[in-house]
Protein backbone atom coordinates (compact mmCIF):
# COMPACT_ATOMS: atom_id res chain seq x y z
CA UNK A 1 0.00 0.00 0.00
CA UNK A 2 1.47 3.33 -0.50
CA UNK A 3 0.86 6.04 1.65
CA UNK A 4 0.97 9.62 0.56
CA UNK A 5 0.59 13.10 2.50
CA UNK A 6 -1.31 16.08 0.53
CA UNK A 7 -1.15 19.24 1.93
CA UNK A 8 -2.93 22.12 0.00
CA UNK A 9 -0.74 25.06 -0.10
CA UNK A 10 -3.76 26.94 -1.53
CA UNK A 11 -7.23 25.38 -2.49
CA UNK A 12 -5.64 24.70 -6.17
CA UNK A 13 -2.14 24.10 -5.58
CA UNK A 14 -1.13 20.59 -3.62
CA UNK A 15 2.35 19.13 -2.66
CA UNK A 16 2.37 15.73 -1.80
CA UNK A 17 4.82 13.32 0.36
CA UNK A 18 5.41 9.88 -0.16
CA UNK A 19 5.18 8.24 3.44
CA UNK A 20 6.64 5.46 4.65
CA UNK A 21 5.79 5.85 8.13
CA UNK A 22 2.93 7.86 10.71
CA UNK A 23 5.04 8.55 13.37
CA UNK A 24 2.65 10.29 15.25
CA UNK A 25 -0.76 11.65 15.35
CA UNK A 26 -2.16 13.74 18.33
CA UNK A 27 -4.92 16.53 19.07
CA UNK A 28 -3.99 18.74 21.37
CA UNK A 29 -5.86 22.08 22.66
CA UNK A 30 -4.62 23.52 19.33
CA UNK A 31 -4.38 21.99 17.03
CA UNK A 32 -3.61 18.19 14.93
CA UNK A 33 0.16 17.41 15.61
CA UNK A 34 1.57 15.23 13.04
CA UNK A 35 5.04 13.44 12.04
CA UNK A 36 5.25 11.73 9.31
CA UNK A 37 8.34 10.09 7.73
CA UNK A 38 8.61 10.95 4.45
CA UNK A 39 10.42 8.89 1.12
CA UNK A 40 12.04 12.60 0.09
CA UNK A 41 12.53 14.89 2.58
CA UNK A 42 13.11 13.28 6.10
CA UNK A 43 10.47 13.76 9.06
CA UNK A 44 8.01 15.84 8.25
CA UNK A 45 6.07 18.18 11.14
CA UNK A 46 2.66 19.26 9.91
CA UNK A 47 0.04 21.03 12.23
CA UNK A 48 -3.35 21.02 10.97
CA UNK A 49 -2.33 19.31 8.10
CA UNK A 50 0.18 22.15 7.15
CA UNK A 51 3.76 21.63 7.04
CA UNK A 52 6.03 23.34 9.34
CA UNK A 53 9.28 21.56 8.71
CA UNK A 54 10.84 18.39 7.17
CA UNK A 55 14.46 17.43 8.31
CA UNK A 56 15.92 17.73 4.68
CA UNK A 57 14.98 21.75 4.01
CA UNK A 58 14.12 23.22 7.94
CA UNK A 59 18.01 24.93 7.71
CA UNK A 60 16.79 27.28 5.56
CA UNK A 61 14.05 28.96 7.12
CA UNK A 62 15.31 28.31 10.62
CA UNK A 63 19.05 29.62 9.72
CA UNK A 64 17.22 32.81 8.18
CA UNK A 65 15.15 33.74 11.02
CA UNK A 66 17.76 34.01 13.23
CA UNK A 67 21.10 34.41 11.61
CA UNK A 68 19.97 37.67 9.85
CA UNK A 69 18.77 39.65 12.52
CA UNK A 70 21.16 38.77 15.45
CA UNK A 71 24.00 39.97 12.77
CA UNK A 72 21.88 42.81 12.14
CA UNK A 73 21.71 43.48 15.80
CA UNK A 74 25.25 42.83 16.38
CA UNK A 75 25.23 42.73 19.94
CA UNK A 76 22.05 41.06 21.21
CA UNK A 77 21.96 40.05 25.03
CA UNK A 78 18.33 38.66 25.41
CA UNK A 79 16.25 37.61 22.37
CA UNK A 80 12.76 36.56 22.71
CA UNK A 81 11.05 34.10 19.95
CA UNK A 82 7.60 33.94 19.71
CA UNK A 83 6.30 30.44 18.31
CA UNK A 84 8.95 28.30 17.02
CA UNK A 85 8.00 25.07 19.41
CA UNK A 86 9.70 23.02 17.11
CA UNK A 87 13.09 24.42 18.35
CA UNK A 88 14.88 25.02 15.06
CA UNK A 89 14.75 28.65 15.54
CA UNK A 90 16.72 28.09 19.04
CA UNK A 91 19.46 25.54 17.68
CA UNK A 92 20.35 28.79 15.24
CA UNK A 93 20.42 30.88 18.30
CA UNK A 94 22.25 29.67 20.42
CA UNK A 95 25.35 29.79 18.52
CA UNK A 96 25.62 33.45 19.08
CA UNK A 97 27.20 34.55 22.01
CA UNK A 98 23.54 35.82 23.44
CA UNK A 99 23.22 35.70 27.37
CA UNK A 100 18.96 34.63 27.46
CA UNK A 101 16.69 32.97 25.38
CA UNK A 102 13.12 33.82 25.88
CA UNK A 103 10.42 31.03 23.96
CA UNK A 104 6.78 31.58 23.68
CA UNK A 105 5.20 28.71 22.32
CA UNK A 106 1.54 28.65 23.30
CA UNK A 107 1.18 24.93 22.26
CA UNK A 108 3.75 22.63 24.76
CA UNK A 109 2.78 19.86 22.88
CA UNK A 110 4.41 20.68 19.91
CA UNK A 111 7.80 21.06 22.15
CA UNK A 112 7.64 17.73 23.45
CA UNK A 113 6.99 16.10 20.13
CA UNK A 114 9.82 17.93 18.37
CA UNK A 115 11.65 16.58 21.33
CA UNK A 116 10.70 13.36 21.20
CA UNK A 117 10.81 13.39 16.68
CA UNK A 118 13.25 15.63 15.75
CA UNK A 119 16.47 15.62 18.02
CA UNK A 120 18.52 17.21 15.46
CA UNK A 121 16.08 20.45 15.59
CA UNK A 122 15.22 20.30 18.97
CA UNK A 123 18.58 20.09 20.71
CA UNK A 124 18.70 23.96 21.80
CA UNK A 125 16.10 23.58 24.35
CA UNK A 126 18.70 22.00 26.75
CA UNK A 127 21.16 25.08 26.77
CA UNK A 128 20.73 26.48 30.49
CA UNK A 129 20.27 30.33 28.53
CA UNK A 130 16.95 29.09 27.04
CA UNK A 131 14.11 29.65 29.18
CA UNK A 132 10.44 28.10 27.78
CA UNK A 133 7.19 29.96 28.54
CA UNK A 134 3.80 27.95 27.52
CA UNK A 135 1.83 31.21 26.82
CA UNK A 136 -0.31 33.75 24.26
CA UNK A 137 2.64 35.22 22.32
CA UNK A 138 0.23 38.22 21.98
CA UNK A 139 -0.30 38.72 25.86
CA UNK A 140 3.41 37.55 26.46
CA UNK A 141 4.85 40.93 24.73
CA UNK A 142 2.25 43.37 26.28
CA UNK A 143 3.89 42.16 29.82
CA UNK A 144 7.54 41.40 29.43
CA UNK A 145 10.56 44.08 28.06
CA UNK A 146 14.34 44.30 28.00
CA UNK A 147 14.30 42.39 24.28
CA UNK A 148 17.62 43.23 22.01
CA UNK A 149 15.88 40.95 19.24
CA UNK A 150 12.12 39.36 18.77
CA UNK A 151 11.92 36.46 16.11
CA UNK A 152 8.06 35.62 15.51
CA UNK A 153 8.10 32.20 13.93
CA UNK A 154 4.30 31.95 13.36
CA UNK A 155 2.18 29.42 11.94
CA UNK A 156 0.23 30.60 8.76
CA UNK A 157 -2.02 33.88 9.67
CA UNK A 158 -5.01 31.53 10.59
CA UNK A 159 -6.98 30.44 13.68
CA UNK A 160 -4.81 31.57 16.93
CA UNK A 161 -1.87 32.74 14.73
CA UNK A 162 -4.14 35.90 13.50
CA UNK A 163 -2.64 37.81 16.44
CA UNK A 164 1.01 37.58 15.49
CA UNK A 165 0.22 39.49 11.87
CA UNK A 166 -1.60 42.40 13.90
CA UNK A 167 -0.17 46.24 14.08
CA UNK A 168 -1.64 46.37 17.85
CA UNK A 169 0.86 42.97 18.35
CA UNK A 170 3.60 44.82 16.08
CA UNK A 171 3.66 47.28 18.54
CA UNK A 172 3.79 45.90 21.16
CA UNK A 173 6.75 43.88 19.92
CA UNK A 174 8.45 47.54 19.78
CA UNK A 175 7.32 48.50 23.41
CA UNK A 176 9.41 45.24 24.58
CA UNK A 177 12.40 46.17 22.55
CA UNK A 178 15.24 47.56 23.84
CA UNK A 179 16.70 50.74 22.33
CA UNK A 180 18.20 49.43 18.93
CA UNK A 181 16.14 46.38 19.01
CA UNK A 182 15.31 44.70 16.03
CA UNK A 183 12.12 42.72 15.27
CA UNK A 184 11.67 39.96 12.29
CA UNK A 185 8.45 38.24 11.08
CA UNK A 186 7.85 35.36 8.72
CA UNK A 187 5.32 36.97 6.72
CA UNK A 188 4.96 33.86 3.79
CA UNK A 189 5.27 33.66 0.08
CA UNK A 190 4.97 36.69 -2.38
CA UNK A 191 3.63 34.36 -4.88
CA UNK A 192 0.40 33.83 -2.69
CA UNK A 193 0.33 36.61 -0.34
CA UNK A 194 0.94 39.80 -2.10
CA UNK A 195 -1.71 41.92 0.34
CA UNK A 196 -0.58 40.12 3.73
CA UNK A 197 3.23 41.36 2.64
CA UNK A 198 1.75 44.75 1.49
CA UNK A 199 -0.04 45.38 5.09
CA UNK A 200 2.34 43.85 7.30
CA UNK A 201 5.34 46.10 5.84
CA UNK A 202 3.26 49.60 6.01
CA UNK A 203 2.41 48.49 9.63
CA UNK A 204 5.60 47.99 10.41
CA UNK A 205 6.59 50.59 8.61
CA UNK A 206 4.71 52.57 10.54
CA UNK A 207 6.24 52.25 14.34
CA UNK A 208 9.76 51.37 13.43
CA UNK A 209 12.21 53.56 12.29
CA UNK A 210 13.36 51.25 9.52
CA UNK A 211 11.36 48.40 7.86
CA UNK A 212 13.30 45.65 5.23
CA UNK A 213 12.12 42.57 3.83
CA UNK A 214 14.46 40.01 3.19
CA UNK A 215 13.90 36.65 1.45
CA UNK A 216 14.86 32.95 1.43
CA UNK A 217 14.17 29.59 -0.61
CA UNK A 218 11.94 27.11 1.52
CA UNK A 219 11.48 24.40 -1.38
CA UNK A 220 8.69 22.70 0.71
CA UNK A 221 6.55 26.00 2.16
CA UNK A 222 3.58 27.27 -0.40
CA UNK A 223 5.06 29.27 -3.31
CA UNK A 224 8.78 28.20 -2.12
CA UNK A 225 9.88 32.22 -1.99
CA UNK A 226 9.56 33.34 1.31
CA UNK A 227 9.80 36.70 3.01
CA UNK A 228 10.71 38.28 6.24
CA UNK A 229 9.86 41.28 7.46
CA UNK A 230 12.63 43.46 9.49
CA UNK A 231 11.70 46.62 11.70
CA UNK A 232 14.57 48.14 13.15
CA UNK A 233 14.46 50.65 15.74
CA UNK A 234 17.53 52.28 15.35
CA UNK A 235 20.48 50.02 13.36
CA UNK A 236 19.98 50.37 9.21
CA UNK A 237 20.32 46.75 7.94
CA UNK A 238 21.33 48.00 4.76
CA UNK A 239 24.06 49.24 6.53
CA UNK A 240 25.33 46.45 8.12
CA UNK A 241 29.01 45.21 7.01
CA UNK A 242 28.93 42.02 8.49
CA UNK A 243 32.51 39.65 8.77
CA UNK A 244 33.01 37.82 6.29
CA UNK A 245 34.63 34.90 8.52
CA UNK A 246 31.70 32.75 9.96
CA UNK A 247 32.52 32.09 13.82
CA UNK A 248 29.47 29.65 13.45
CA UNK A 249 28.91 26.52 10.68
CA UNK A 250 25.44 27.67 8.70
CA UNK A 251 23.94 25.22 5.48
CA UNK A 252 22.44 28.44 3.63
CA UNK A 253 22.95 31.31 5.47
CA UNK A 254 25.96 33.27 4.08
CA UNK A 255 27.94 36.55 6.07
CA UNK A 256 29.22 37.47 2.90
CA UNK A 257 25.46 37.97 1.63
CA UNK A 258 24.14 39.26 4.31
CA UNK A 259 23.05 42.94 2.90
CA UNK A 260 22.47 40.84 -0.24
CA UNK A 261 19.84 39.58 1.34
CA UNK A 262 18.01 42.80 2.03
CA UNK A 263 18.06 43.97 -1.81
CA UNK A 264 14.87 42.86 -3.33
CA UNK A 265 13.49 41.52 -6.40
CA UNK A 266 11.77 44.35 -8.68
CA UNK A 267 8.30 42.25 -8.45
CA UNK A 268 8.92 42.52 -4.62
CA UNK A 269 9.37 46.04 -4.08
CA UNK A 270 6.40 46.42 -6.33
CA UNK A 271 3.94 44.48 -4.36
CA UNK A 272 4.84 46.48 -1.19
CA UNK A 273 4.95 50.22 -2.84
CA UNK A 274 2.65 49.97 -5.39
CA UNK B 1 -15.97 17.91 -11.80
CA UNK B 2 -12.40 18.98 -10.45
CA UNK B 3 -9.35 18.45 -12.68
CA UNK B 4 -6.35 17.91 -11.16
CA UNK B 5 -2.75 18.13 -12.83
CA UNK B 6 -0.26 16.18 -11.17
CA UNK B 7 3.55 16.36 -11.78
CA UNK B 8 5.95 13.69 -10.20
CA UNK B 9 8.97 15.58 -9.14
CA UNK B 10 10.92 12.75 -7.96
CA UNK B 11 8.64 9.31 -7.78
CA UNK B 12 7.91 10.30 -3.97
CA UNK B 13 6.82 14.34 -4.37
CA UNK B 14 4.65 15.51 -6.42
CA UNK B 15 2.87 18.69 -7.28
CA UNK B 16 -0.85 19.08 -8.48
CA UNK B 17 -2.28 21.92 -10.02
CA UNK B 18 -6.17 22.59 -10.06
CA UNK B 19 -6.99 23.09 -13.85
CA UNK B 20 -9.65 25.27 -15.33
CA UNK B 21 -9.28 24.30 -18.90
CA UNK B 22 -7.05 21.85 -20.92
CA UNK B 23 -6.25 23.89 -23.81
CA UNK B 24 -4.37 21.84 -25.71
CA UNK B 25 -2.69 17.94 -25.95
CA UNK B 26 -0.57 16.44 -28.65
CA UNK B 27 1.54 13.87 -29.49
CA UNK B 28 5.02 15.48 -31.44
CA UNK B 29 7.61 13.21 -32.76
CA UNK B 30 10.11 13.75 -29.45
CA UNK B 31 7.49 14.11 -26.61
CA UNK B 32 3.63 14.89 -25.45
CA UNK B 33 2.86 18.18 -25.41
CA UNK B 34 0.28 19.89 -23.19
CA UNK B 35 -0.78 23.19 -21.88
CA UNK B 36 -3.30 23.80 -19.36
CA UNK B 37 -4.62 26.64 -17.59
CA UNK B 38 -4.36 26.48 -13.57
CA UNK B 39 -6.26 28.20 -11.24
CA UNK B 40 -3.29 29.89 -9.11
CA UNK B 41 -0.40 29.75 -11.95
CA UNK B 42 -1.60 30.51 -14.89
CA UNK B 43 -1.24 28.81 -18.25
CA UNK B 44 0.91 25.80 -17.15
CA UNK B 45 3.15 23.95 -20.31
CA UNK B 46 4.27 20.52 -19.59
CA UNK B 47 6.24 18.31 -21.58
CA UNK B 48 6.32 14.61 -21.32
CA UNK B 49 3.85 15.40 -18.17
CA UNK B 50 6.86 17.40 -16.66
CA UNK B 51 6.14 21.10 -15.78
CA UNK B 52 8.48 23.06 -18.10
CA UNK B 53 6.99 26.88 -17.10
CA UNK B 54 3.79 28.74 -15.93
CA UNK B 55 2.87 31.90 -16.68
CA UNK B 56 3.02 32.95 -12.70
CA UNK B 57 6.36 31.94 -12.40
CA UNK B 58 8.34 31.74 -15.53
CA UNK B 59 9.95 34.98 -15.03
CA UNK B 60 12.62 33.63 -12.33
CA UNK B 61 14.13 31.25 -14.92
CA UNK B 62 14.38 32.75 -17.84
CA UNK B 63 15.66 36.33 -16.25
CA UNK B 64 18.59 34.39 -14.57
CA UNK B 65 19.67 32.31 -17.45
CA UNK B 66 19.60 34.68 -19.75
CA UNK B 67 21.02 38.00 -17.91
CA UNK B 68 23.33 36.30 -15.76
CA UNK B 69 25.67 35.30 -18.49
CA UNK B 70 25.06 38.26 -20.95
CA UNK B 71 25.81 40.50 -18.26
CA UNK B 72 28.72 38.90 -17.74
CA UNK B 73 29.89 38.81 -20.93
CA UNK B 74 29.52 42.83 -21.15
CA UNK B 75 29.50 42.82 -24.86
CA UNK B 76 28.14 39.75 -26.44
CA UNK B 77 27.08 40.14 -30.26
CA UNK B 78 26.19 36.79 -31.57
CA UNK B 79 24.22 34.57 -28.63
CA UNK B 80 22.98 30.79 -29.24
CA UNK B 81 20.33 28.83 -27.55
CA UNK B 82 19.61 25.01 -27.17
CA UNK B 83 16.62 23.75 -26.43
CA UNK B 84 14.24 27.20 -25.24
CA UNK B 85 11.57 26.47 -27.51
CA UNK B 86 9.20 27.72 -25.17
CA UNK B 87 10.60 31.41 -26.59
CA UNK B 88 11.04 33.04 -22.51
CA UNK B 89 14.96 32.92 -22.60
CA UNK B 90 14.80 34.87 -26.51
CA UNK B 91 12.08 37.44 -24.65
CA UNK B 92 15.10 37.92 -22.31
CA UNK B 93 18.25 38.21 -24.80
CA UNK B 94 16.13 40.49 -27.31
CA UNK B 95 16.39 43.05 -24.74
CA UNK B 96 20.27 43.09 -24.95
CA UNK B 97 22.12 44.53 -28.18
CA UNK B 98 23.55 42.11 -29.18
CA UNK B 99 23.45 41.60 -33.12
CA UNK B 100 22.76 37.65 -33.48
CA UNK B 101 20.76 35.02 -31.74
CA UNK B 102 20.42 31.40 -32.95
CA UNK B 103 17.68 29.27 -31.30
CA UNK B 104 18.07 26.02 -31.83
CA UNK B 105 15.00 23.42 -30.56
CA UNK B 106 14.80 20.02 -31.80
CA UNK B 107 10.98 20.37 -31.80
CA UNK B 108 8.98 22.81 -33.60
CA UNK B 109 6.03 22.05 -32.36
CA UNK B 110 6.77 23.30 -29.03
CA UNK B 111 7.56 26.85 -30.83
CA UNK B 112 4.40 26.58 -32.33
CA UNK B 113 2.11 25.78 -29.36
CA UNK B 114 4.19 28.45 -27.18
CA UNK B 115 3.41 31.36 -29.99
CA UNK B 116 -0.24 30.19 -29.88
CA UNK B 117 -0.66 29.10 -26.62
CA UNK B 118 1.90 31.49 -24.58
CA UNK B 119 2.01 34.81 -26.45
CA UNK B 120 3.65 36.64 -23.34
CA UNK B 121 6.33 34.08 -23.40
CA UNK B 122 7.10 33.89 -27.21
CA UNK B 123 7.11 37.32 -28.64
CA UNK B 124 10.75 37.32 -28.97
CA UNK B 125 10.42 35.34 -32.05
CA UNK B 126 9.42 37.94 -33.95
CA UNK B 127 12.75 40.24 -33.53
CA UNK B 128 14.98 40.11 -36.83
CA UNK B 129 17.71 39.46 -34.74
CA UNK B 130 16.53 36.14 -34.00
CA UNK B 131 17.26 32.85 -36.70
CA UNK B 132 15.54 29.45 -35.40
CA UNK B 133 16.83 26.29 -36.40
CA UNK B 134 15.12 23.04 -35.55
CA UNK B 135 17.27 20.70 -35.45
CA UNK B 136 19.43 18.21 -32.45
CA UNK B 137 21.47 20.48 -30.31
CA UNK B 138 23.69 18.10 -29.63
CA UNK B 139 24.95 18.23 -33.88
CA UNK B 140 24.66 21.69 -34.24
CA UNK B 141 27.48 22.75 -31.81
CA UNK B 142 29.82 20.39 -33.41
CA UNK B 143 29.06 22.17 -36.69
CA UNK B 144 28.66 25.93 -35.52
CA UNK B 145 31.06 28.50 -34.22
CA UNK B 146 31.67 32.02 -33.65
CA UNK B 147 29.26 32.36 -30.56
CA UNK B 148 29.77 34.97 -27.38
CA UNK B 149 26.88 33.44 -25.07
CA UNK B 150 25.62 29.75 -25.56
CA UNK B 151 22.68 29.30 -23.16
CA UNK B 152 21.30 25.59 -22.61
CA UNK B 153 17.92 25.89 -21.83
CA UNK B 154 16.90 22.02 -21.66
CA UNK B 155 14.58 19.96 -20.05
CA UNK B 156 15.47 17.14 -17.57
CA UNK B 157 18.19 15.20 -18.08
CA UNK B 158 16.17 12.56 -19.69
CA UNK B 159 15.39 10.86 -23.27
CA UNK B 160 16.85 13.24 -26.03
CA UNK B 161 18.07 15.90 -23.31
CA UNK B 162 20.46 13.37 -21.51
CA UNK B 163 23.80 13.91 -24.19
CA UNK B 164 22.88 18.11 -23.12
CA UNK B 165 24.44 17.21 -19.89
CA UNK B 166 27.35 15.31 -21.22
CA UNK B 167 31.14 16.10 -21.41
CA UNK B 168 31.69 15.66 -24.94
CA UNK B 169 28.53 18.44 -25.37
CA UNK B 170 30.39 20.93 -23.24
CA UNK B 171 33.61 20.80 -25.32
CA UNK B 172 31.62 20.92 -28.45
CA UNK B 173 29.82 24.13 -26.66
CA UNK B 174 33.43 25.09 -25.83
CA UNK B 175 34.70 25.26 -29.36
CA UNK B 176 31.47 27.12 -31.29
CA UNK B 177 32.55 30.19 -28.28
CA UNK B 178 34.32 33.19 -29.51
CA UNK B 179 37.39 33.92 -27.54
CA UNK B 180 36.15 35.14 -23.68
CA UNK B 181 33.04 33.47 -24.66
CA UNK B 182 30.55 31.59 -21.77
CA UNK B 183 28.42 29.13 -21.47
CA UNK B 184 25.57 29.06 -18.91
CA UNK B 185 23.53 25.40 -18.09
CA UNK B 186 20.51 24.54 -16.31
CA UNK B 187 21.71 22.05 -13.96
CA UNK B 188 18.61 21.25 -12.12
CA UNK B 189 17.85 21.53 -7.81
CA UNK B 190 20.49 20.84 -5.45
CA UNK B 191 17.64 19.49 -3.19
CA UNK B 192 17.60 16.42 -5.55
CA UNK B 193 19.67 15.63 -7.88
CA UNK B 194 23.40 16.66 -6.17
CA UNK B 195 25.54 13.90 -8.21
CA UNK B 196 24.64 15.65 -11.28
CA UNK B 197 25.07 18.94 -10.12
CA UNK B 198 28.48 17.60 -9.09
CA UNK B 199 29.93 15.79 -12.24
CA UNK B 200 28.26 18.66 -14.52
CA UNK B 201 30.28 21.26 -12.04
CA UNK B 202 33.44 19.02 -12.71
CA UNK B 203 33.30 18.40 -15.95
CA UNK B 204 32.65 22.04 -17.14
CA UNK B 205 36.04 22.58 -14.74
CA UNK B 206 37.65 20.12 -16.95
CA UNK B 207 36.76 22.69 -20.23
CA UNK B 208 36.40 26.22 -19.42
CA UNK B 209 38.74 28.70 -17.42
CA UNK B 210 36.78 29.61 -14.99
CA UNK B 211 33.18 27.37 -13.90
CA UNK B 212 31.11 29.54 -11.34
CA UNK B 213 27.35 27.91 -10.10
CA UNK B 214 24.57 30.30 -9.55
CA UNK B 215 21.06 29.95 -8.61
CA UNK B 216 17.62 30.73 -8.29
CA UNK B 217 13.97 30.32 -7.24
CA UNK B 218 11.93 28.64 -9.32
CA UNK B 219 8.70 27.95 -7.25
CA UNK B 220 7.07 25.23 -9.80
CA UNK B 221 10.56 23.42 -9.97
CA UNK B 222 11.53 20.18 -8.29
CA UNK B 223 13.01 21.55 -5.44
CA UNK B 224 12.23 25.05 -5.97
CA UNK B 225 15.88 26.15 -5.54
CA UNK B 226 17.77 25.42 -8.51
CA UNK B 227 20.83 25.80 -10.18
CA UNK B 228 22.48 27.36 -13.03
CA UNK B 229 26.71 26.11 -13.81
CA UNK B 230 28.49 29.13 -15.95
CA UNK B 231 31.88 27.57 -17.74
CA UNK B 232 33.97 30.83 -19.23
CA UNK B 233 36.48 31.07 -21.48
CA UNK B 234 38.96 34.14 -19.87
CA UNK B 235 36.13 36.46 -17.84
CA UNK B 236 36.00 35.63 -14.42
CA UNK B 237 32.26 36.60 -13.35
CA UNK B 238 33.10 36.91 -9.50
CA UNK B 239 35.19 40.14 -10.62
CA UNK B 240 32.55 41.49 -12.56
CA UNK B 241 30.74 44.57 -11.18
CA UNK B 242 27.78 45.32 -13.22
CA UNK B 243 26.18 49.19 -13.16
CA UNK B 244 22.93 49.58 -11.09
CA UNK B 245 21.48 51.15 -13.46
CA UNK B 246 19.10 48.86 -15.52
CA UNK B 247 18.79 49.14 -18.96
CA UNK B 248 15.94 47.03 -19.57
CA UNK B 249 12.74 46.09 -17.27
CA UNK B 250 13.47 43.13 -15.26
CA UNK B 251 11.00 40.83 -12.54
CA UNK B 252 13.44 39.34 -10.30
CA UNK B 253 17.37 39.72 -11.59
CA UNK B 254 18.53 42.67 -10.29
CA UNK B 255 21.89 43.93 -11.26
CA UNK B 256 23.02 44.99 -7.62
CA UNK B 257 23.27 41.47 -6.82
CA UNK B 258 25.23 40.20 -10.25
CA UNK B 259 27.89 39.21 -8.24
CA UNK B 260 26.01 38.03 -5.26
CA UNK B 261 24.68 35.37 -7.10
CA UNK B 262 27.42 33.30 -7.81
CA UNK B 263 28.10 33.05 -3.84
CA UNK B 264 26.68 29.72 -2.96
CA UNK B 265 25.52 28.68 0.22
CA UNK B 266 27.62 26.05 2.35
CA UNK B 267 25.53 23.40 1.51
CA UNK B 268 25.88 23.77 -2.11
CA UNK B 269 29.99 24.12 -2.36
CA UNK B 270 30.10 20.88 0.08
CA UNK B 271 27.88 19.11 -2.54
CA UNK B 272 29.96 20.40 -5.86
CA UNK B 273 33.44 20.20 -3.45
CA UNK B 274 33.29 17.29 -1.40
Amino acid sequence: MELWFSEFQTKNVKISFKINNVLHSSKSKYQKITVLETEDYGRLLALDDLVMLTTKDEFFYHEMISHVPLLTHENPSKVLVIGGGDGGTIREIIKHPVKEIHLVEIDKEVIETSKKYFPSVSSGFSDPRVKVFCEDGIEFVKNNKGYDVIIIDSTDPIGPAVGLFSRAFYNDAYNSLNENGIMVAQTESPIFCNQLIKRVYHDVSSIFAFTNLYTAVIPTYPGAYWTFTMGSKGINPLEREISNTPAFKTKFYCRELHKSYFILPPFLKEIIYK
